[in-house]
């Protein structure tokens, strides 16, 4: 298991749930636009919301947004050393650096404020970063290699990230990275690209390092507006099987066989079981071939037949109803399950 | 290398690309209605299209829906294994058998009609449809047994699939089989549900394996339209790396040191690329902090400035633009290098 930061009140490795970040796209300097997205972004699911800090201007914005909002606020910052140290002092609850843009002499400096401050360190390297282009490994090493120079420095509360905008080379640096450190790592694809192709990537990206056990927090980032971000990062959680507070439902794909409006039940109970915030899982199959199976395996099932369809219960066969019958047994199985 | 076989003129297996396929969802006896949907897939890109075969009327259907279209057709036959001899005898290029549901006694008058044919038979072993829930590694050695059941009856041209509605478990389950097995194997969610929650799932488990190298064909199985799951199915390919066939946009996320409209570029350039079957990477970076490296990596980009931003050509800068001009230059150097 990774060590474990807090970032304000969120944990960050340790066993604790794979937080959701995102970032703003508001000029930080414009404080009411920024405590105004930070919110909705809160509000939306986001545990951690990242607020770039170019300059002095945006520096005494931070101060202000970070005392008008909730969430935990990282400030990102490149550059230069001075900002970094001032956004520090301004009160961000995590510091984003990224080791290549950053001159080594200022590293001391920095690390005076964030222990005063006793706050996390996030180094995030990204292959675009870099002078000159390197292997998925040798980005992890080069990673791994500034966390060493950090803690040299007497920071030990590191958060590591080695994003890149390829798939698979992202994959292959944190598998690399993972094995090099007990540091908790931030997961993501960087420069995804719009929200069509961007959210695949990073579905990819992330839900194959998830499925190895890697990643303890992660940020989706896609061009746009942020909300998306977040959405996007608890559909992966989700289907990653990292999450499961939330109803799932299984369909089948609908083929010849199909003897019911699958696709029409299934979209109709993920409707009404949207704001589920417990683990219920709900079958609706069009035959009996994996129908069977499939409604044994979950909570509520519907295994279609011609005229009637099989409803089952906790797994169990429960009763015959006629097709027209079907959603309206559904429905009363789980307001029963989810205590409406 | 798996070892390859055909479906009528695809190549599944020994380096072929990975193909994508798909199923009709129309009744197969209703020979106009499937007929017409086969078509629409392949144009879509389908490269193989299963059809369900439940009884002898679908069986007639399947002769005429064969000599009416040009794509491989998959008969997808359970139970009864008179049907599935018939399916072969019509002409199917390929036959899916699931061994779950498939009286042994009959695998060898089916070996028979197959061997006589010289198709392929995909053994697609689904979770839901075992009689008890076994471990992803036991349902690898299930499938890999009836293989072995086939290879004894003189069948070895064999494509395999192990699926289950269950991310982790499927990818499992894969691994598993690729060890265990030489023959190519088919890659798939079973019951992914609808497009929303099944899509991101299914990039997961597919994306997790092609990227291990394990795949030879896939499906996305969907609710719904199956057009949908031929979208998906190229969606994953390209995200994976696997497909370089296209036009790749790559663009930051955005945030508050961004100089351009990013996102809008992305988009505009996504549309007008969105036909391109070379190889191309366009960068739209929104400021220099990853902008010059992603650029660097691109054959085409965009690094935004305050009014001026810097466009690179080949990997290198070219020419520096006012912001109102970056579209119409990207443009032209699209036009360029797509030969339009």
């Amino acid at each position: 298991m990774k060590k474990s930061v807090f970032v304000k009140n969120v944990q960050i490795g340790g066993g604790a749930p794979v937080s959701v970040q995102t970032m703003t796209n508001t000029p930080t300097y414009d404080v009411k636009a920024t405590v105004d997205s930070v919110n909705r972004l809160s509000e939306a699911g986001a545990d951690i919301v990242r607020v770039s800090v170019p300059d002095l201007r945006s520096v005494a914005a931070l101060k202000k947004i970070i005392l008008e909002t909730e969430a935990p606020i990282v400030a990102d910052v490149h550059f230069d050393p001075d900002i970094a140290v001032a956004a520090v002092e301004a009160g961000a609850h995590k510091l984003r650096l990224n080791p290549a843009n950053m001159p080594e002499r200022a590293i001391k400096n920095i690390a005076c404020a964030v222990k005063e401050r006793n706050i996390p360190v996030r180094i995030g390297v990204n292959a675009g970063s870099l002078k000159k282009s390197v292997s998925p490994v040798r980005l992890a090493e080069i990673t791994a290699d500034a966390a060493k120079r950090l803690e040299d420095s007497g920071l030990t509360e590191l958060v590591l990230a080695v994003k890149s905008s390829d798939v698979k080379a992202t994959v292959e640096a944190y598998r690399a990275l993972d094995k090099m450190s007990r540091h908790p790592l931030h997961i993501g694809l960087t420069e995804a690209g719009t929200e069509r192709s961007g959210s695949v990537k990073s579905a990819i990206a992330i839900g194959a390092l998830l499925l190895d056990g890697i990643g303890d927090t992660l940020r989706v980032s896609l061009s746009g507006d942020p909300l998306k971000e977040v959405m996007w990062g608890y559909r992966i959680l989700r289907a990653a099987g990292v999450r499961n507070d939330f109803a799932e439902v299984i369909a089948c794909p609908t083929c010849a066989r199909t003897e019911i409006d699958v696709t029409a039940f299934a979209e109709k109970i993920e409707s009404i079981t949207a704001n589920c915030r417990k683990q219920l899982k709900i079958a609706v199959m069009g035959c009996a071939v994996n129908g069977i199976g499939e409604s044994r395996g979950a909570e509520i099932a519907v295994c279609g037949g011609k005229d009637k369809s099989l409803i089952f219960k906790g797994g169990k066969p429960y009763k015959t109803v006629e097709n027209s019958r079907i959603f309206d047994e559904l429905t009363e199985l789980i307001k029963e399950k989810i205590g409406e």
